[in-house]
């Protein structure tokens, strides 16, 4: 048994994408047939968003639908989007057959309506297009739209060895069971029961009296992320889904709340980072500059802003031109600090840690800024003096500003994402390049504000 | 069933809190304990980190150490280690007893040296302390520091209904039963089966005849990332861990990964915003102040060398004193270019969907550098001149330096994390402060060389 092939050891070399180039190119069917079908779906997929078009769809009508529907669910979007294109109704409607309700939902719902109605007109099984159409009207951003229909369900009235025989049927639909639901005779959920539950008690009990009646649930319209965030805080791996009448609809299982929480991540990271659609680091140079110059161009306005802020002070530049040198260490030193305490905030919202009173999370922010401030005013302080030879009256304007400019950033950076949070507008939009380039624009009005009234210009 | 209590509509409220002071501080033990038996651990660890350490330690001595220890392992760490102060080893070996071996781990690894010896002595149970023993010996962000040694295991030998009879033992340790694993005489895992596969085979088959031969795994010194990647990739809701001689020794489960990932992603975002270590905003300011202040003065360093490099060039402010006007556009956008470059690489790292040509990664980034440097360039320039009144040389030059600092920010933002990661250190520090310092000084180095090439002081 030892020398089997293990997925944790797949490597994506260029010899193993020739190899199989080479293959395809001999349209050696056989060979690539059987070279592939060592290795699990999700690495064909890594393999084929490494092949072109051509080569990709050659592959994914050699196959069969059994095999390269689990493939076109691990593809790399963009690529799924193009190989999708290639096929038609017919054989969308065959892979569609194949996957579970949430994924062939997720499959055509990237698919323009025509082609919707198409690929659905052309499922056979009809319980399986019913259940398709039922979960393409939820939205993606809801249970709705990430349940499925698969489940295992039994009735409160049945007996222990009446309901291993019925789910011998159920099970077989479903690729793992997490969870038993118990249902009443209006199919409204009861309670749960575990596989394990039901082979540890005695084959006449009736589920009745052993099922277990506390159960978590969300309704089918629950936020996607509030979903995930129970999910997590209760370390479930399958969570019902009921609607108003607490009716049975469909299941969430932990690997769907994977992505979510992922995706999540990665947005409020790129968001954070001034990038504002989901774009990884192999999309095309127009996409990712879509994605980054709006903006670059936000920075461009503050940088506007800071320009006729200091053409606004041009006698102080004459009698101290020594000013404009820190100007540099202002604004890096604004930015910095507004990007830490809006992070902090917005990691905070995002893990539902922070709580409402707003007035005590600005008095820290403040404190926690004077500490700062104190502690990089006196570096400053000490370098402008005895490293540029500015006067005291000089390098304490340096100071004082440097305090004055953190605690704001430190305030300004915690008081936008709450209220905007608070407003139902996404918090993360509120850092990076937005929160960096209002401070900088604030941390140079206030710079020379103070140095007026400290130098008196 | 309908008014039953479910977790999914907990809410902390003030009222709550006060309603479990309240019974606290009248000592009402048999109201209290009822009160909190109708919420998740996962709650009343809620309720216990809005509370006082004596009102939570109250309450931890009151209920059992079956309910206590899983509510030990939702508080907040900080706390957590407060509580575990206050109890006696015994008191804490009790707590232990009650944990799966990787939990009882993960609470023992946080006590200091002579109170684990301490607390590992008064474990009664000698199969759960051999257990925990083992396991304290992983590092931590390893699959042996992830994994549990709760799992259930037959022989290829067993039948089908002695398999059943024998698990029936080994399930009640077991929380969740995802994956049954098969071994041979060596206790070598050989294959998998599932509880449904067991349920769906004839009692008198041969579990040789029946289980999966194809089966994940990870080696027990695997990094925790890695186990965290395969198992998504996979879509695995457990793995078994083996040594190098192929023994099964625990398995992993999708919860704990879960975890990894949330802590990964907020690591990253953290190092981006320039926090270096795990704080919340609940934290200490001492603690906040800890996190922040090394990467402010990073920028402190910065500024004071942009400080330098502009003195540097003090002919130039006598001459041209406008373009001193734009060093806070050039310093923004230099910084901003950086952070979006940097976080699409550490991103795409994190994702593994970065393959090693680091050189075509840079042609592409310098081809996105030039692209949004045009459309800048093109902005900053109709702006400086028609808004700021600069002359067409000083124009140009703004036009020009904004686009050789935008190409030099990206190919700096995507260079060193690459490099950093090659080397083996975790390209997430090269993110934030950083990357927008040494950004910061080179764009306004650039800026003045140009000036000074097109300019001619």
């Amino acid at each position: 048994m030892s020398e089997e092939k293990e997925n944790i050891q797949f490597e994506l070399t260029d010899e193993l994408i020739e190899s199989v180039e080479l293959l395809i190119e001999e349209q050696n069917d056989k060979e690539l047939r059987k070279f592939l079908s060592d290795f699990h779906y999700a690495d064909v997929a890594e393999i084929l968003d490494e092949l072109n078009l051509d080569e990709a769809i050659y592959v994914i009508k050699l196959l069969d639908s059994e095999t390269t529907s689990d493939i076109l669910m691990e593809l790399d979007e963009d690529n799924r989007e193009k190989v999708l294109d290639q096929l038609s109704s017919k054989e969308i409607a065959e892979e569609v057959e194949e996957l579970d309700t949430d994924d062939a939902a997720d499959i055509i719902a990237e698919l323009s309506e025509e082609r919707q109605l198409e690929v659905i007109s052309q499922i056979e099984d009809e319980e399986h297009k019913a259940e398709i159409r039922e979960l393409l009207a939820y939205d993606e951003d809801t249970a709705g739209g990430l349940m499925a229909k698969e489940l295992v369900k039994v009735y409160e009235t049945w007996t222990v060895a009446g309901c291993l025989r019925r789910i011998r049927g159920q099970a077989k639909d479903v690729k793992r069971v997490h969870s038993i639901y118990v249902v009443d005779k209006q199919d409204k959920l009861i309670g749960r029961l575990s596989l394990k539950d039901l082979i540890v008690a005695k084959s006449d009990q009736k589920i009745a009296d052993i099922y277990i009646k506390s159960v978590d649930y969300v309704t089918v319209d629950e936020d996607a992320e509030e979903v995930a965030r129970v999910m997590q805080k209760y370390d479930l791996e399958a969570i019902p889904v009921i609607d108003e009448n607490q009716t049975l609809l469909g299941r969430i299982t932990i690997d769907d709340i994977v992505d979510v929480i992922r995706e999540e991540a990665d947005k409020d990271y790129q968001m954070a980072a001034g990038i504002s659609q989901d774009v990884d680091s192999d999309d095309s140079i127009w996409k990712l500059t879509k994605a980054r110059l709006p903006w670059l161009l936000i920075g461009v306005f503050g940088g506007i802003g800071a320009a006729s802020i200091i053409s606004g002070f041009s006698e102080a530049m004459l009698k101290f031109p020594e000013l404009l040198l820190f100007i540099p260490l202002i604004q890096a030193t604004a930015g910095n600090v507004g990007v830490q305490s809006s992070a902090i905030v917005v990691q905070g919202l995002a893990n539902d840690t922070i709580d409402g009173n707003i007035v005590k999370r600005l008095f820290k922010e403040f404190g926690l800024g004077l500490v700062n401030g104190l502690a990089i005013a006196c570096v400053a302080l000490v370098i402008s003096h005895f490293g540029f030879g500015t006067t005291y009256h000089v390098s304490i304007t340096i100071g004082v500003a440097l305090i004055s400019v953190i605690v704001m950033a430190a305030l300004i950076g915690t008081f936008i994402p709450i209220v905007l949070d608070k407003r139902g507008i996404d918090p993360a939009v509120a850092t990076g390049p937005f929160i960096t380039t209002s401070n900088d624009v604030f941390g140079i009005l206030i710079y020379f504000l103070i140095a007026k009234l400290i130098l008196g210009f």
